[in-house]
């Protein structure tokens, strides 16, 4: 089962709630309460998927837990307010796993001027599972979703992409929290999201929730410099292998110094690469997740 | 590691932020937005640990995962406002596994005016894991903690304990989340939790938060007729079995008809079991966990 088609049951199934602004598929949902849009979201970090509890610290598994969840508010604007920690521990663990796994995330969490407020322990006999829940607000700043690109548009990335996995910065990235709420109290955003599973995937799902297409120019994404050590054709390897968690928007202009554009939105369904050859359609790699 | 010790790691550890109202160790977290109380938390559901889905349809484990969410917003006498749902699927699953815990878990949010909005599917080649996280507010009524019994105070609970396994209970228990904000608005309630891990764990746990101890009059507490088809003596079941999801509370005084006297808050510390041979110290049984 393909965990797009399983949103797309999703947003169908739940998308009607009475006080639900936006629905399941987007990186957060939003709810009205009162005067103001309540977003949730939530993220696993699991031991041998996206971390190695053999190799790394306890403390990058929480951090990287709260990384995620926090990229997901960069990627709608909006303002974290406080984090749930789920932990499920093996039977035997250390007896400070669980105290380690949460600091890593407060310190992260602090870091954008929130907290972890609470949670639930268990143990098993399987293996270590993080999930972290976020509570985040508009306050101020309307979210930015994944359907309002619109044929005209520019779109553009908030850093260089591919090799995240070479020397660790799948579980050391910044989320882009203050730049977000930044470049939408500046500029016209029409849609957002955050790269986590590759332009070549994460651009055709920004054009399907906004019935667009795009074409990106390879001349301008922006490789990043762990993309040439990890093998491979280095711009293959920014367009697919995800984890870069910068954030991709369309927007009719938008001269921030951390904007990178990298192509346009079109009319015609479809993602494209123009290269020096001409435009031809991208194949859709990056990290396909599904069961 | 036993959890009640992390948890008072926890509540020194984290109990300080600024907009925290109710620190870590209650059974939400509390925050300040506005005018208005939020309150997080959330709890898992854990293939092999709290139900098998060998004999469990999938929706249980949805349904299951969600009733202990609201019962902890009974504990506080909070109203639920939505629901994020943490799905962690193993290799291999049904196509139609996530959808059909969803569907269990949407199905008890409805029931107590709330939905599901989000959340997160991953797989990997270990059990499956439900974590859900629950948003609820105080909207009127302020959250009744664990930390304010007093000595005089009464204590009741909502319903029969014990044998929640033998039928199933355990999977399809009601919680009380309407009864709690009724409770709530008409009478004095000084501390309050959900019996999940049965009275002789739960009760000590309200006593040291609040610095009281307590005296149980054996013969008034309420035993289920689970309990007794489930081998055994049934009052140290009803003591001990836990996944009761009644609410226990202490207050002045409370003639409600879901409300069962069953002792008195004491100034003495520890909790005692009063029988007609005199009042004993009560065996802290239940269910411990820790890892």
């Amino acid at each position: 089962m393909r965990e797009d088609d399983f949103l797309i049951w999703l947003a169908a199934r739940f998308g009607a709630a009475p006080n639900v602004a936006v629905p399941p598929g987007d990186d957060l949902a939003a709810l009205r309460v009162d005067d103001d849009l309540l977003l949730l979201g939530s993220d696993n970090v699991l031991d041998g998927v996206h971390a190695d509890l053999r190799t790394h610290a306890p403390e990058l598994f929480g951090g990287k837990a709260a990384r995620r969840n926090l990229s997901d508010c960069a990627a709608m604007a909006c303002l974290p307010v406080a984090l749930v920690l789920n932990l499920i521990l093996p039977h035997g663990s250390p007896p400070d796993l669980p105290h380690r796994i949460l600091e890593g995330a407060d310190a992260v969490a602090k870091d954008h001027g929130c907290r972890v407020v609470g949670g639930d322990t268990s143990s098993w006999p399987g293996p270590l599972a993080v999930s972290v829940t976020v509570l985040a607000r508009a306050a101020g700043v309307p979210p930015v979703t994944r359907r309002g690109a619109r044929p005209g548009d520019r779109l553009y990335v908030t850093g260089p992409l591919g090799g995240s996995l070479a020397r660790g910065r799948h579980l050391t990235f910044e989320p882009r929290v203050a730049l977000a709420r930044a470049l939408a109290q500046r500029f016209e955003l029409h849609a957002m999201l955050d790269l986590s599973d590759g332009l070549a995937r994460d651009l055709p799902r920004l054009c399907e929730a906004s019935g667009v297409g795009a074409t990106l120019d390879a001349a301008r994404i922006p490789v990043h410099a762990d993309a040439r050590v990890s093998g491979g054709d280095p711009l293959t390897r920014a367009l697919g292998d995800g984890e870069d968690y910068e954030l991709l928007f369309a927007s009719p202009g938008c001269d921030h110094p951390h904007a990178i554009e990298v192509g346009t939105v079109d009319a015609e369904p479809g993602v494209r690469l123009r290269t020096p050859g001409g435009a031809a359609p991208l194949a859709v790699g990056g990290w396909e997740h599904g069961w």
